[in-house]
């Protein structure tokens, strides 16, 4: 597998006239071949090319598109050696982690090739014509959903093949009938060439449009900034930073034509310890919680950035645990030296704020971008003082939160912001006191765990990975699982069509023997 | 039926100190009794009782919700003589439509209690745990269908009852879980205020939190800024202008937590007359197109704004017998001043385009408020020159759109913006010709009708009342039938929660005895 550094716009390799190099984060050295940034030219012939090929592969049968997304997850299996070696040198992340992400890839392709060939995911809706009716005759009228049109995929730098190029995002879109055209992540830029090559060959032996997939690189904000601003794009996946995703969402609104943006931009991951089990349990919630908080360097959206744990003995137990924990912690290597740099001062602002003191920190190494891990503590009152407190710092740090009365529980606990998992460690003795919480945990997350660690999301049809804002720019859908597809989705109705220009799934003889629903009643197949 | 004019803050009556009266379209005459603008307190005061209601009026089981949507529907039946009678000096509309249109509201809240009573909207969604599966156990996971919180409603001037206080938005937000905030159209604030008593009956007798209806009035956009900023607010539905619905869309967008609007901002409802339909029944097809654009004053947004027919003699023949219908109609009073100002300027910027004729007008009268009906033509080349001719007039005019190929009447069809609907009028032998324009019609419409005029809309499970921007801000929903209850909708995933703090719609015996989607597979009742 030769990289190219070109951008592959449809079935052309672009080359361009500047470029960029990768960087091996654990090194600091910069890495061949160069890497060609898009022209504002270059998004314009994908999106185009991406445009033309809406309505062909959108037209597809569904099992055409299935078997589409299934080649894909070939082609990226053929590939996996290469793909994974030069993930782990511009990410650092370790070999396992990556075969096990190039596994999720490769399952979250396959779920939704099963979804798609299942075909309920169109949601066919029939309200018969009732021509007898009185006052008025009812017509014909069927609905089903179809792709929104192209979507443009930002992916994330902590997740290089499951949330990246041919990530969920990528996934869902092209399950929906809608091509893709991706801003390549400039941190692992020969990981996304490699995965799109994969890609393209499955465009290219299932016969697709060549616009059904384009990549594009850059090493700053403005390709991403011309793509999002592109009339041919409706409709954009994004996961990363805050300020990145709300950048995007200004230019989106900004529109001639506005456009939705589904950013996933992270949040602090509230773990809340409660009393019985916090007792009960003191030992194990410390080592697991230091497990959690470290794992991959603690980049991870679904990172516990906090604790919440009842004032006293206990805590202070727990503190010293914790900490003990979280000595013997050797430092990590962040994905990028921009990370690694915004790590520290995350945790500069937070051991500044008042109230706040350190209680622990991991072992320090003279690597070049490393995180030393770090625990905090505060008050829930000094908490609810400093907003500050509230931003997620990307990377291995929490802050342990103590309160002193179910009534100060539940005023923090209101005043947190949007988040995507919010955990309770219980015990059966603490079931009045999660009781009372979940109905704010409801309105503040997407996803409520008990005794489990937040981070690890599970690709099936249940996940919730989104929550309310700042979690996400739009709370009323999912980045991973398979009701992610909606995302891309728009309802289409049908008056009094007649029989030969209805799509399959809302023919009268339902040739392709889905459940719909007919008249308010769903009639299986 | 006493009117106070003031405003319905909860349980209480609210006086305020400045105040506007209501319009007689139809003499200019103003109207006792004075009516309260509310202030900046009033506003937070109906948002925070929204949003204390919002926990308790959501734990409301599926049962006792759907009951109370049934009791306003027997609330307003109560009260409908009043209603129409109020309705009918506020707006110029004929009884006989009010009383339809009165039956169409008690019908969506009847449909939308059936709906909340089988639970299938909450979309329950269940992966079970697999606790030997490796390299990794599954959690259990368990996905249900929550409110967004409180949502502000606009309701529209040209249907007082079906889209208005207790409409299509307020309905499905209250069906999903969600207080209503309403801002009375000042159009008709009688009508509001007797509606909004109505609801609130029905709140005090099934014994709700006060704070499940709200209903705000004010003559100028303050009220609405307000509300739409305010922070207990976490959706809008809308339906109006262009202009209203940008102005709220962006007021949302700047809030320090966005939230989604729901705008239906109308659309130029293209209608495509195929060339052997057109030859074949040319003189039925303009008197039925005149009847759709006049009925109502043309006061719908599914009103046919432009008709698109080939070139030639039998689009002269049309021509002529359009004018001819049209000459005969009598002019019709307008909802509101304003409104007939706007379609007086409207069509004169119609005029005034190059390219475009007057080729028919309705009956003048000298009575305030009326608007005469106008028929203007023109090609598919100046059509596409001037963007002026895409916007929508709201009232009773229509330009004729005359193309000389299939490539400029695609040309033409791609040159469209986001309609609510796109007709066809065809034969047998229209098919190919229809068949090549669907792709277009799907990615440009929320329905596309066959042999039907677009005013008319049904209220079902399939229908779509939406469509890509301008039609609406949101085309991935709808304002019409039941998926409308989907916009105020997010889903929220529950991991490893112990049977008892499980919703019913979640709990493992199924008490609802729901359909649930199972590990992805539909497990009906």
């Amino acid at each position: 597998m030769t990289l190219t550094g070109t951008l592959l716009i449809g079935a052309r390799d672009v080359p361009a006239g500047t470029h960029f190099l990768a960087v091996n984060p654990a090194t600091g050295e910069q890495m061949e071949p160069a890497f060609a940034c898009a022209t504002q030219a270059d998004v314009d012939a994908a999106c185009r090319l991406a445009q033309q090929a809406f309505d062909p592969y959108r037209a597809l049968s569904f099992a055409d598109r299935a078997a589409f997304l299934e080649k894909i997850a070939l082609c990226l299996i053929e590939d996996t050696d290469a793909i994974v070696a030069r993930a782990g040198l511009e990410t650092a992340l370790p070999e396992g982690r990556l075969k096990g992400e190039m596994g999720r890839t490769v399952g979250q392709l396959r779920l939704f090739a099963t979804l798609v060939r299942q075909g309920e995911w169109s949601e066919p809706r029939i309200d018969p014509a009732m021509p007898q009716r009185t006052p008025m005759p009812r017509a014909d009228l069927r609905q089903r959903h179809i792709g929104v049109g192209p979507v443009a995929v930002f992916g994330a730098s902590n997740f290089p093949l499951a949330f990246s190029v041919a990530g969920g995002d990528t996934v869902s879109a092209l399950a929906a009938g809608c091509p893709v055209v991706c801003r390549a992540h400039p941190a692992h830029p020969g990981t996304g060439e490699l995965v799109g090559r994969a890609i393209r060959r499955a465009v290219a032996a299932c016969g697709l449009p060549e616009g059904v997939f384009s990549l594009l690189g850059g090493s700053g904000h403005e390709v991403g900034g011309w793509l999002v601003q592109h009339p041919a794009i409706m409709a954009v996946g994004f996961t990363g930073s805050y300020a990145g995703g709300m950048a995007i969402s200004a230019l989106a609104a900004k529109r001639a034509v506005p456009i939705p943006v589904f950013a996933e931009m992270g949040s602090i991951n509230p773990v809340y310890l409660c009393p019985q089990a916090f007792a009960a349990r003191t030992d194990t919630l410390a080592s697991a919680f230091v497990n959690s908080l470290t794992m991959g360097v603690g980049q991870f959206c679904t990172n516990p950035g906090i604790v919440i744990a009842p004032a006293g003995d206990v805590f202070e137990a727990f503190v010293r645990l914790a900490a003990t924990a979280i000595a013997m912690r050797d430092a990590g290597t962040m994905l990028t030296g921009g990370i690694c740099t915004a790590y520290g001062q995350g945790v500069s602002i937070l051991s500044a704020c008042d109230g706040v003191t350190l209680v622990g920190q991991g072992q320090e190494v003279a690597r070049p971008n490393c995180a030393r891990a770090a625990l905090f503590r505060t008050t829930a009152a000094d908490f609810m003082r400093d907003p500050a407190m509230r931003h997620e710092i990307f990377g291995p740090v929490s802050l342990l939160v103590s309160y002193s009365s179910e009534a100060e529980l539940h005023a923090l606990t209101e005043s947190l912001e949007g988040q995507l998992t919010i955990t309770l460690q219980m015990d059966d003795g603490d079931m009045a006191h999660a009781r009372a919480l979940l109905p704010i945990f409801e309105r503040k997350a997407g996803r409520i765990l008990v005794n489990a660690w937040p981070t690890g999301v599970e690709v099936c049809h249940a996940m919730v990975h989104g929550g309310p804002f700042p979690a996400t720019t739009d709370a009323r859908t999912t980045s991973v699982g398979t009701g992610a597809i909606s995302r891309f989705l728009r309802p289409v109705c049908y008056q009094d069509l007649p029989d030969a220009l209805l799509p399959p799934e809302l023919a009268y003889d339902n040739p392709l023997g889905l459940s719909r629903l007919v008249d308010g009643t769903m009639q299986t197949r």
